[in-house]
């Protein structure tokens, strides 16, 4: 098994005012090729701090990533620090000169000359380029105490980092850091159900063999949705998550929506493009965090119409056509609303399908008989109006993000029959 | 200055599947006390893992504070390696056993035998009991080559940690590790300029002199924004950092939205309800961001009236009233689709301004005359309409992000007059 070591470096990190994020990226990425991370590290972006800890890890382990620190400002100490501990000179690359200018030429920004350190690189480096950024990555292979170590100095902007690392960085670990022995790992996306509830669906009994074969089970809550996550290593681990994933296929049924990690939107809009349907929505306390999820998946144009922000009363009744007497009689936080704006957007759009959320987000605006929380789901189908009522009682980021799950969910099981 | 050392343990923590928010929270308390953390460590819960990492830190550091391990199930390893490492028998405190006894007895529930391990303490350990759990924590004082060491151990689960520090933790540091002199920090948070854009507005002379007397300026990209961060130390810390920023504010002038780390939306959702106007959008390629963002601000209901999703051209048509002609002449993505936007959906809403978006997110859908990435971004107000421009080439949402914060930051400007 080869020894694996993080180091995350930048200010920011160690005082608190971003949470490091990066290490849990990284730790997912490298599982699903089958290896972990042994030590993570992170420091400030001082000269000395980002040179012991490189340097210790160096002597630990077999392959060392660093992120952060290769940007143009002087807080950027990476490059130099890298260079002056492994005695290697910095040289210039003309390559990375000329994508640097293109980057710059492309937004039609002025280009500052002090970006241009971005392409000094130490000896014998082999060079990352940035698709979506200027600072190169860098792998740097070297000799410890007669040992291969590599060394991989990454972007810290996750949009730089991200796609660097899984289009370019996980091939080359995977050549140069090859497995013997296989890990087979297999994820389950499910939503509807909470994670004690999948626990004892599986546990009790049926995945009982498997788990005492070495069957790892490990279950991760977030983002109104749960991943199952099938684990085993060693000779038979195909085998063993194989049998187990059809048994869990057959105790949470249709609850799963993904088993290739696609998101639920992702799923939605390639069911409706495969029908040939459209689908228009109705927002008044998500306050366009549905179509935001929408247009999140490429492609979206094929389905998505688009819709109404209902966020005011009037607007409600202006854009969707909602009675001012059902506004009136049942207010905008009801089952009466909710029918009413799903089937007003669904007639504007001419669309096959529409979604309406009428809510309460809070923190204010709740009532006894109408606490905050309290959300109205409609759903219009070429077949008729239903609609879902509940109660998502959160913080308002949070709210957005669970009852948007819960209305994706439910188009989906309207679409998947 | 202390060297203050932080190291986190837990399996899930190194594949993944639980991001490390302990380091964050435990650096900002820290901050607040007057501290920087020098380093931060994860490992797994694995005994020869955590010891050699304690042992490490407990060389360099003054305080090294480990979370978790302390529960009572076989990966709970921290107690016993710590023992072994520091040469000091377990002892049994019957003070910590009816705590635990005391713990299952209120909550009504069978108590197995096994959770009493987290009776065992390393003798001439400082006893914290947990109020919000049972494992307590524990203070150990050592002595590491004649200089005095401060090891923390403390229980993983955020309800017990939390309060555990705050109460216990704190005082206890304030009181073994005393201040000689505060720390002064200010921040500014900036849009409309890069990273490197500000340095070279900030660091070409007039910042030279506080530098020169130890002003540590730093910088953080991320967001479609810049922070950018102050800090000194010693007895004129609060004289540098004042000064400094002052030059900052003159340097940076309106691009600063905030001093006090509002977000751009809620800078704009206040000087609306300020000047109690109200405001209307019509999104498409940023299919409902930009009211995802303006919602999320608690009180956006006295500004926000709503707006269209207009991610179709039929929507665009029907909704804000587009004329064919403009769409067929100049294009969906086009200046003067993006003035039809605005003036339509401000129409609507009878609003005082509204915000109209139209570009192509990518990654399809993009010529050489119309670039992916390209946005126009219409702004409507009391006195007229304007249209900005941009190319934003960028993920799909990176490029919501960005192009959102710009049609915010249009608006800002145009309020803030």
């Amino acid at each position: 098994m080869y020894q694996i070591e993080i180091i995350n470096t930048g200010a920011e990190i160690m005082m608190g005012f971003t949470l490091n994020t990066h290490h849990q990226w990284l730790a997912m990425k490298l599982l699903d090729l089958g290896y972990t991370i042994a030590r993570q590290v992170s420091v400030p972006d001082e000269g000395k701090a980002i040179r012991s800890a490189v340097s210790e890890a160096m002597d630990r382990s077999d392959l060392v990533i660093v992120t952060g620190g290769l940007g143009p400002t002087s807080d950027d100490k990476t490059r130099d620090e890298i260079s002056e501990l492994l005695n290697r000179q910095l040289i210039y690359s003309q390559e990375v000169e000329s994508h640097i200018r293109n980057c710059f030429s492309i937004r039609k920004r002025p280009m500052p000359e002090s970006v241009l350190i971005q392409a000094w690189a130490p000896e014998d480096s082999e060079i990352i380029m940035n698709h979506h950024g200027t600072a190169p990555g860098l792998w740097i292979d070297t000799l410890v105490n007669e040992k291969n170590k590599s060394l991989v100095l990454l972007p810290g902007p996750p949009r730089e980092l991200y796609p660097m690392f899984v289009d370019q960085v996980a091939p080359m670990i995977r050549a140069k850091l090859p497995l013997q022995s296989g890990a087979k790992l297999h994820l389950f996306n499910v939503v509807g159900l909470g994670e004690s509830q999948i626990q004892e669906r599986l546990e009790k009994g049926s995945l009982k063999p498997w788990i005492d074969k070495g069957l790892e089970l490990g279950y991760c809550a977030g983002r109104g949705e749960v991943t199952v996550r099938l684990m085993a290593t060693g000779g038979s681990a195909n085998e063993i998550v194989d049998s187990a994933s059809a048994e869990v296929r057959q105790k949470l049924g249709h609850t799963i929506f993904s088993e290739s990690g696609e998101s639920l939107e992702s799923v939605v809009i390639q069911r409706l493009r495969s029908m040939k349907s459209s689908l228009a929505v109705a927002e008044s306390c998500t306050g366009g965090f549905l179509g935001h999820r929408l247009t999140n998946v490429p492609g979206a144009s094929e389905v998505f119409w688009g819709g109404f922000l209902v966020y005011s009363n009037a607007a409600k009744s202006k854009l969707a056509g909602v009675s001012p007497k059902t506004l009136d009689q049942f207010g905008a936080v009801s089952r009466e609303t909710a029918i009413e704006l799903a089937q007003g957007v669904k007639a504007a759009a001419n669309a096959d399908y529409a979604i309406s959320i009428t809510g309460i987000a809070g923190p204010g605006g709740g009532s006894t008989e109408k606490p905050v929380g309290l959300v109205y789901i409609g759903l219009a189908t070429p077949d008729g109006v239903s609609v879902l009522e509940r109660i998502n009682t959160y913080d308002r980021e949070t709210f957005k993000l669970i009852t948007t799950q819960q209305a994706l969910d439910l188009l989906r099981a309207s679409i998947s029959k």
